[in-house]
């Protein structure tokens, strides 16, 4: 099976690997797979959920300014009214006049002319089309006109199926941020400036899923909407001279402009006064999604902000920066960060006719608050920026995933030599007691050398193997994945020493030599 | 305003409590509400996600034989053929001659005539109506004859809306497991007996929603397949004689045909004995779940185990019983549990063509593994039966929410008496230290009992008080929720103590005499 490669891992071979480890299946195999739909898997459940466990403890439990919800996903027809997505939320389609596929014309110029089409609306789109006289890829066909295409799956409510009962699945988390905007205000006696967050599922109709879990059809956002007064716009006090000093790299949108569009590294200081990120609110909440992937072992190298060219803007949006991962398909968004004004909760007051304002102590009067930025990602792009981070393939038959314990589906294995003269038993009990405290996997089967080879592809980040010497000295072998170097420990120390590890407050050589 | 009674507290009491708090708001409330959609606030969300972490902790996480699993919402057709869901997953209709409303029939039975439809097929229920003359509740109209409706929300995948297009939301998450068995089991290696577990949203299109989050038409559900070899259905290792001799309220089906349907307590080994279970592995997964509940603080007299009758029984299903909440509107279903015997995976077998069998080492053959046990249950009803259990109103200006200290939003909150006078900054230091091992909660507005009370209501265990004394003391006052009872206390003994509280290793005296 030549599912992964040593050099440049594709993202076909990363798709074979997450199934083959019982991480993720494509929905509905069994009856040919539904194209779009990904399941996790055991292994890529757990995943998923230290990833979201993780961000919601650093954005929302761990803060006093942000409030979680957690809302329906099928979602009261109005809201994508206000929101404009029933008027626009669409890509841009055309038709094969003779085999009538249905493609998108956005990535039919990418694909054939190998052109960046950030920003080129339906009629540039058009234009290139007919001028580079771009053909049906499948039969050779001619197209028809661009048009839009409305992304929100649709369905219907209540007994009689009509235009009145139609509702869509949610496209995206954050209206329902703004919909219950005063609920949540009120309810937890709110001040500005303060946040919403919602994780959770949203759906797209995608003309053409691509990209493994990149680009599918159900798919999880984490998003927080940080509200603050609108005058207070250029004073975020949350924002520190040392986070400014930080730095990364970065590609505006004038280097975009030119022919390499090459990133360059700078701090993120440098980045606001260059106004490549346009408000210090964007800045602050910028810097710490950037922490919190370096923070979970993503590389620093494979992260760049990419600030959003004029065109690409929406219009109500002031200013937008991405951050990108170096994905082996190219350097792609894996998370938004918006100035949103006060667009949105304009809309929703307009639509809905209901005071939306806050009254401010300070100004003694009612305000409307601005979204001075809107965090944005994907639950799994986050997931599979993780994964291409930590993939290692030292030998054909040795695969490492450098996984951040923190996000290891176990922290540790424990396995006995043998199964029989008690050491089934005492490895049992290890692994009995250890389970206390952390997630541990118990395997029995096969040779020592190929059960850590198992545990190093899937993450594990440290094994303990309990052999016949354990029986007279009380002893184990404790090893690490990610130089498989292993120390002699004794059994009392065992679960200080992994709890220390794993936080990392020690290293494996502070329990001994290494042994081999 | 109201909205709670100090005797009996009713569905729509609950709903307006735990909109004030900041639980659970109506899905697009400012639009006019959403029928069947709630959306999560910020209390609720956090009660929600403690409910489901501590589930997923207990029945998957902590064992080696249940392995979870993360599908899509959205699913292929052809698994709800399969199923039977597409054929037959319907509730009984009416249609209204005269107005046109529809109505369950079912709903309009046991309303208008007060009794229990349990098990009431569409010709018993059209009797029922026909002979007792049932009218429309609405405006004295006759009824259509009874007919099935299904509940699944359609949608159209891909570019075009057609019927080869039509997908479901899935209407349970049990399918899935099923759908995935065979690609779990090999991705985990994984040997009979075994389990797959899900967590996540579900869908039905109720006809008419009703009694708050009890019968929603979005809601999340936790489930379990527990495979066993078949020939093993009366031998289940697990199960202990300890648990057998628990004790809990049983409603047998011979019980529900007599007239006064009364309960009575007997050990979990007798309802075994007389087939009230009807096998051992469901007896395992009953008195786990039972443990689950009361070990969260569900007080044992308001769980009763419900046999089904033989008339409710579906035709695959060898036996079912259910855990029922004893709501201010009756007991009612919050955990349902089945011997499903090889009913979905032969339905999968024979419509994918796919071999969903596995080896058997000791029987050195293939066997089709038998669902010994489905547990399921839904979370919002999990959410609804711990709100109603720890609801309390000892006067009127004052409710406590005595939730257990898993399941409480914020596990503590921290007062300064006054913000002056470094008495905030004091009680903000304390604040952030405390918050790096548990959620708390900073409040300075208003007077220390009214801080108190709004602790009590949203259910924080244990409130610190930060007075002048603190100053020159370096101690604070500690106060738990469940008594009021106050001890001052060490500020450097404070972490140790909240958290052997919270964890039940301690109580308040053992800090000190108690205060006023």
């Amino acid at each position: 099976m030549a599912d992964e490669k040593t050099d440049k891992l594709s993202i076909a071979d990363m798709a074979s690997f997450c199934k083959r480890t019982g991480m993720i299946f494509q929905n509905s195999e069994i009856y040919g797979g539904f194209s779009g739909f990904w399941d996790y898997g055991p292994r890529g459940a757990e995943i998923k959920n230290n990833i979201k466990q993780s961000w919601w403890n650093t954005f929302v439990s761990s803060r006093d300014d942000v409030f979680g919800m957690d809302g329906t996903t099928i979602t009261h027809p109005k809201v994508w009214v206000a929101s404009g997505h029933v008027d626009s939320f669409s890509d841009p389609l055309v038709d094969c006049k003779k085999c009538r596929s249905r493609i998108r014309a956005d990535h039919l110029v990418e694909d054939t002319l190998k052109i960046s089409v950030n920003g080129m609306g339906l009629d540039a789109l058009d234009a290139s089309i007919k001028e580079n006289k771009i053909k049906c890829p499948l039969c050779g066909g001619d197209f028809t006109d661009v048009r839009a295409y409305n992304l929100m799956f649709k369905t219907n409510v209540g007994p009689i199926d009509d235009d009145k009962s139609i509702a869509y699945m949610r496209p995206e988390t954050a209206q329902l941020m703004f919909a219950n905007f005063r609920l949540i205000a009120d309810g937890m006696r709110a001040r500005l400036p303060f946040g919403i967050a919602q994780m959770g599922k949203a759906y797209r109709n995608e003309i053409s899923p691509r990209d493994f879990l990149f680009r599918s059809r159900e798919f999880e956002q984490m998003e927080i909407e940080y509200f603050i007064r609108p005058d207070t716009i250029d004073d975020c006090k949350l924002l520190t001279e040392d986070m400014l000093k930080q730095k990364a790299l970065f590609l505006s949108a004038e280097a975009q402009e030119e022919e390499d569009e090459k990133h360059a590294e700078m701090t993120f200081g440098d980045a606001l006064k260059e106004k490549i990120i346009v408000n210090p609110h964007l800045a602050y909440w910028l810097i710490l999604e950037y922490n919190w992937f370096t923070g979970l072992g993503i590389k620093p190298e494979n992260l760049r902000m990419r600030q959003h060219k004029k065109a690409e803007l929406a219009h109500y949006a002031v200013g937008c920066i991405d951050i990108e991962y170096n994905f082996p398909f190219g350097w792609k968004e894996i998370y938004g960060l918006a100035d949103r004004n006060t667009f949105d909760l304009d809309q929703h007051i307009k639509h809905s006719k209901k005071d939306l304002s806050l009254f401010d102590e300070e100004l003694k009067k009612r305000v409307v608050p601005r979204v001075a930025a809107e965090p944005s990602q994907g639950v799994d792009r986050a997931f599979l920026a993780f994964m291409f981070d930590a993939y290692d393939k030292p030998a054909p038959d040795h695969t490492i995933l450098h996984l951040h314990p923190k996000l290891a589906p176990a922290k540790i294995a424990v396995f006995p030599l043998m199964k029989k003269d008690g050491l089934g038993e005492m490895a049992q009990k290890i692994h009995e007691s250890l389970k206390e405290t952390v997630v541990s996997f118990y395997d029995a089967a096969g040779s020592i050398g190929k059960r850590y080879y198992r545990m190093d592809e899937v993450g594990t980040p440290l094994c303990v193997t309990v052999d016949y010497d354990s029986l007279k000295n009380d002893d184990v072998t404790l090893r690490e994945r990610d130089t498989g170097n292993q120390v002699r420990i004794k059994i009392s120390a065992l679960e200080g020493a992994i709890n220390d590890i794993l936080a990392g407050k020690a290293s494996l050589s502070d329990f001994g030599d290494f042994i081999n």
